[in-house]
Formats: C-alpha cells, structure tokens, sequence
C-alpha cells in the first residue's frame, strides 16, 4: 500500500526566457531526491524551448489555432476544440496567451514527451537522482465545468498503471482498472501551483515506485480515433 | 501561496455494511483537524446507504444500467456512457460490480452532495472539527485512455474556484481560470488509495484555506446541456 504522498511547490524560479536551462534552474530550486516526480508546466517548457510567437495584430491568435489544429471538433463564439498534431483535444489546440507578454502567443511543445525526457536527462545528469518528469497543461473537458491539469508529456513513469488481473478487496477479479496515474499526478501537482501564482513546477513525493518505468502520454493517453467513441 | 499538501490514505476501515455509520468510523480511523479535505470513495457511500442491489442473473447487470440512466450517448459492445438523473456521464451509470459480492452492483448514491453533507456534518458533531468532505467516483473521459478519480458529492468545498479578475505573474488578467479544484482533490486522493488496495477514504491537509465555502457538484460542476459543447 502506498503511503503519504506530499505536494512540494517549486518557488524561487526565475521567469523563464528562451534557451534557458530549464533543468539547471529546477534542480538550484528545488530540493530532489530518487524517486520523486517532478511536474513543470506547459507554459515554461514552451518559453524555455523558444515556442513563444508574435500574435498578428491585424488577425489576432485565430489563424495560431487554425495552423497548430489537425482537425477542429466544436466551435463557438471565440471557443475553439480542436485536435493537435499530439492527438491532444483541447481549446484552442492549447495556445495559451495569459503569463505572456501581450501580443505574444505560447504554443505547445512540439513534442512534450521528449521535453520531459530531457529534463528527467539533465537532472540525473547533474544532481544524480532518479526522477520522473511530467509536462502538464490546463485542459477544460466535456460535461464537467472548470479546467483541470492534464499531462501532455511525460518520462520515467507508466502513464497508464494497468491494475488488470490483479483481485479486489473481496479477491474478484478487477474490472476496469487502467489508472491514468499520470494525469493523477498533474492534477495533484496544480493544487500547489495555482493559476496565479506564478508557481510552475512542484515535487510530487511518496509515489508507489512501481509506477516508475518507461513511458509516453502521446503514445500510452491519446486515444487513437477507432477506439475513441467522442471523435 | 500554498504551501505543502499532504495526501494521507485512511486505513484500518472495517468492511462497510448498509445502515453503517460511516462518519463515524472515519472519526475512528483518521486523525482529523479543521481545513482537512476527506475524501471518500463512492463505493462506502454506496453499501452504508444501502445502495447495493441484487443482479438478475437471468439478465445481468445490463437492466440496472437501463434504469440508472436517463439517456445513452454512446453504445460499443458491453460498454454504455449514459447521463445518469444526477446530470454525470459516464461508464454503465456509474454501476460498480467490483468491490461488492458475486451477484450484486453498487449504484450511485440517490443524491452524493447529500451524502457528503452528512458525513461533514456528523464528522462536526461528533469531533468538533470543520473539514470538507468529497465521495469520489472513477470515470473514464474521452480522448484519453485510463480512468481518473473525480468527485461526484461534496460539501464544505467551493467545487470550482473561479481565478477570473485576478491577474497572472505578468499583472495581466487572465482568460480560462475557473479550476475545477473539486476533481483535482478527488484525483489526488486517489493517488494514495489506489484501486485494489482496499483504502476508501483519504485525507488532504494544506488546502488553500480560500477554496473551503458553499457548493454541490451537482449544481457546479455538471455542466448544463445547454452550455455543453459534447452532449
């Protein structure tokens, strides 16, 4: 059984500027051990690997959307859902223009996995721990009010911890029991980040170690289309 | 700023039978102080309201399903996301047949804001302490694989705190900010419970103190069909 799980804030960051060393800055900041997992948001991943662009003026972020969507699933009014080149659904195919200067627009990385993959890289590289790294983004969702913290990225973690065949309390069989932990985890990390705050990164620490191991939010969470009923 | 948040699971929690008083066997097991978030599985709520029924074994479970939901948006094979009459959607109306003996289903509590109500109020009563409560449930969501705990009852707890009007790290204002803290909590406490571990409730300690107030998730954060994009 797993124990207490501790939701650690990251503060001290600097604003982040492209090029950064985004792994040296978390790992002067926060205080890490084997084990825990780091959650860094979308937001400073974007800006330190340069995906901040400049907003036309004379359009405005819609053309942005257009061209970072593959295939748009509901409009309304400004709102747009649409689907990215990730497989992620989400508004305005996760463009962000809020903690950025005005007239500055923060795109997704191009590839969040890989973006984790090398923080989780440079932070054994430099302090020697073991961790898991997550990228998490604020995604709204269907039938439910309000935003919550998703993961678009992810290394060093099971996204997705399959409880299949293993028994209940009562020793039946379980039925469904694909845990997306990953997600778990992004919510929980943004319960001490908060939206205003201005607090990107949090120490997840006391996760059951058999989540640790290899794995990819674009490949293990996206649902592919034919085995998705709402696309 | 928030500081560190503790998830802390509950254990030593007797078998729940119809008519239990849950409150106050969580009073025996948790060590509780005022600003605590309890979080408690669906499925206690269930069997101590005595919502546990027998399976037709001539037609199975299927039936129960029929009855629970006031409309079908999805069929495929076993699998039916419904809108149960509490306004959620989801897997089968929330029917849990694991957890609970051969031949029987756990249905969904008649009214879980209620539910969690009581158990905030007998847990006042009965140790002075003023918590939030949450009865969380297990969902699966379009577009990505896994389920994830969100809540499904509370009380005590604004579900959604609403960051409009403040500004971001920048001083800008920011755009999408009504978080829906509520299921962030749920799906925390489920990071400490886990599926076939047997642990149905959790405790969160360090909660913004703001988030705590009036709400019902049924109210708040089922999203009117009228609003909703997916329905």
């Amino acid at each position: 059984m797993t124990g207490t799980i501790s939701l650690v804030p990251v503060t001290g960051l600097p604003e982040i500027a492209p090029g950064d060393d985004l792994a040296g800055m978390i790992a002067e900041a926060a205080d890490l051990a084997d084990g825990d997992v780091v959650v860094v948001t979308q937001k400073i991943v974007s800006k330190a690997e340069d995906r901040v662009v400049d907003i036309d003026p004379a359009v405005g972020h819609k053309p942005l959307v257009e061209a970072e969507s593959v295939r748009v699933l509901r409009r309304r009014g400004n709102l747009v859902i649409s689907e990215t080149e990730h497989g992620f659904v989400c508004a305005n195919a996760g463009i962000d223009l809020s903690n950025v200067p005005e007239g500055r627009a923060a795109l997704l990385p191009v590839d969040p996995d890989r973006s984790a993959r090398r923080i989780r890289d440079a932070l054994r590289h430099r302090l020697g721990v073991d961790v898991a790294v997550i990228v998490s983004d604020t995604f709204g969702r269907p039938w439910r009010a309000g935003v919550t913290d998703v993961a678009i990225g992810c290394a060093g973690l099971r996204p997705v911890v399959d409880l299949r065949g293993t028994t209940d309390a009562l020793g039946r069989e379980l039925q469904v029991t694909e845990v997306a932990v990953v997600d778990e985890l992004a919510a929980a990390a943004e319960l001490v980040m908060g939206k205003a705050s201005g607090v990107p990164v949090a120490v997840i620490r006391g996760v059951d170690p058999s989540w640790f191991g290899d794995g990819s939010v674009v490949a293990d969470v996206v649902r592919s289309p034919e085995d998705d009923l709402f696309r």
